[in-house]
């Protein structure tokens, strides 16, 4: 196996593209090279210096061929372009919606299932940044326990939206947003689907059925709050076998990715790997049932990070 | 039965307290006359043009009587000065928590339960404004379908902390909270209790039991969100009897209080007296059970509006 990669970053300029050349410096990811792809040719800052950006188009993805491609980019943009870098030899690790319920394509936690990673067919798809948190912190309890049901709310900022969306909190503007987001709170995320539950919420169902279990019943509803950066949630569970609530708080901590705290904020959290866990405590009202609130850095874990750890189970 | 009744606002200068002038003037309350009580002698601006302020004091008390003392004070100054209220024969409607366990003391939501309104023994409480909010919403469901089980998340405004919180809201500052609320969320709201939830999660579950029923089970996070006013809250609710999406649509329409609502936001809610309910669906993970979620002006509904409200049952 190889011991040095080039890596490309496509979508390098966006937030979650330059997040991620941040965690491959800070993680001394065993670079050979590094490739940056974009929207448009220019040049960009990164903690390597100042570096190249190639426009993204077929004859550019075969001019500069790397060894593993995290993409920051839409959907739309992935679904064009992976299997181009697939046809190339190279690892995808796509952090957009877009392959993630493909059959073919693992979705990967590192801490939950590194091994699904290895099953791949080109293209590995990044969670969405809320599942990432919130399985991270509840598949150590799981694993030990079973869990049958979760109901979760989101308190999700801004950056999750891109950085158009932080001038829209900053501003008080609504170029992302129908509605201010400024002193506001969005009980919306993403467009509606059929059932009446937002695009965004169903991933958290989805993604739970497919990295976990499918029987596991989860419902969620996500809010967009006016934080720049960090997303919290609360979550209720209902465990399978008894447990005390010591047993949970163990579980927790003896969890790598985790840290247990008692009220986690993103203020505290921005800039930093793990995800949260604070307010745990018993739901009184319902047997063998929990509460917790986690928080955690939605461009790190939730996306360049947990990127970067997929890669680094290759490296 | 008297027609014009002399109110009393006592803690005529804080931000429930001057809300429940605004609420008095709009809703035309029948006064005879208005006494305005505060820590100190002054004078302050009303709707009703500029008024005296009296030093709360119980020779004040005597020589500037009322038929009905509306009190937005703390726990701490109710429990000194309510009784005094009651021993010249006013009504007081308390807007703190300090009463409203109290076994002589109604609890009351006027669209819920007004009857328990006229069980009073001199002092009626107004419910914390989040129980307000969630049963005004919850409770036309309740009565025809009957509910088992609820699991509720706020995302609770800064003006719930009083005006010095909407200071460092502004500001950044940390002057009322231990770590900023600009920019941040926290999931923490009044102080632990025994059992590691909050008083003010407590508050929700106690005066749900005693407003609607103990039977009902109820779990709440209570966090604090960077708003300067009007709570949301999520609320997933199993009910007892089966129920199609329609009939609870239909609970909710029939409602005076309650205004459906697609996506409402604390930008659209401010300054309305009416709960806004949106995001109705139904929890396809579990056998009837449903959500919602809801904002309300935690200033007028959720404080001052219900004091009046319950006021006006006298009137």
């Amino acid at each position: 196996m190889k011991k040095q990669f080039t890596v490309a970053v496509v979508g390098a300029t966006g937030l979650v593209g330059k997040t991620m050349l941040k965690v491959l410096f800070e993680r001394r990811f065993p670079l050979l090279d590094l490739v940056l792809f974009a929207t448009e040719n220019g040049v960009t800052e990164t903690p390597f210096g100042t570096k190249e950006v190639h426009e993204l188009n077929q004859a550019n993805i075969y001019r500069y061929p790397c060894d593993i491609a995290l993409f920051a980019t839409s959907g739309e943009v992935s679904i064009k372009f992976a299997q181009i870098f697939s046809t190339i030899g190279a690892i995808v690790i796509d952090n957009s919606s877009a392959w993630r319920l493909d059959d073919n394509v693992p979705l990967v936690i590192p801490e939950v299932n590194p091994s699904a990673a290895f099953m791949h067919s080109g293209i590995i798809a990044n969670p969405n940044c809320t599942t990432v948190q919130i399985l991270t912190a509840i598949a150590p309890i799981y694993r030990r326990f079973g869990i049958s049901r979760m109901v979760v709310s989101t308190y999700q900022s801004v950056s999750g939206a891109g950085a158009s969306a932080l001038g829209d909190l900053e501003n008080g503007t609504t170029s992302v947003f129908d509605v201010p987001i400024k002193n506001n709170v969005l009980p919306k995320i993403d467009v509606y689907q059929s059932n009446g539950y937002t695009g965004e919420e169903m991933k958290i169902v989805n993604e739970t059925h497919k990295i976990l279990s499918p029987a596991i019943k989860v419902n969620a509803t996500c809010v967009r709050v006016p934080v720049s950066n960090c997303h919290g949630a609360t979550v209720n569970f209902e465990l399978i076998k008894e447990a005390g609530l010591n047993e949970i708080g163990e579980c927790l901590a003896e969890s790598p990715s985790v840290k247990l705290s008692d009220i986690p904020t993103p203020y505290d959290v921005t800039g930093h790997d793990e995800v949260y866990v604070g307010r745990l405590r018993r739901d009184e009202s319902n047997p063998n049932t929990f509460c917790i609130w986690t928080v955690a850095d939605n461009l790190r874990k939730g996306a360049a990070t947990n990127a970067v750890q997929i890669a680094e189970l290759f490296a």
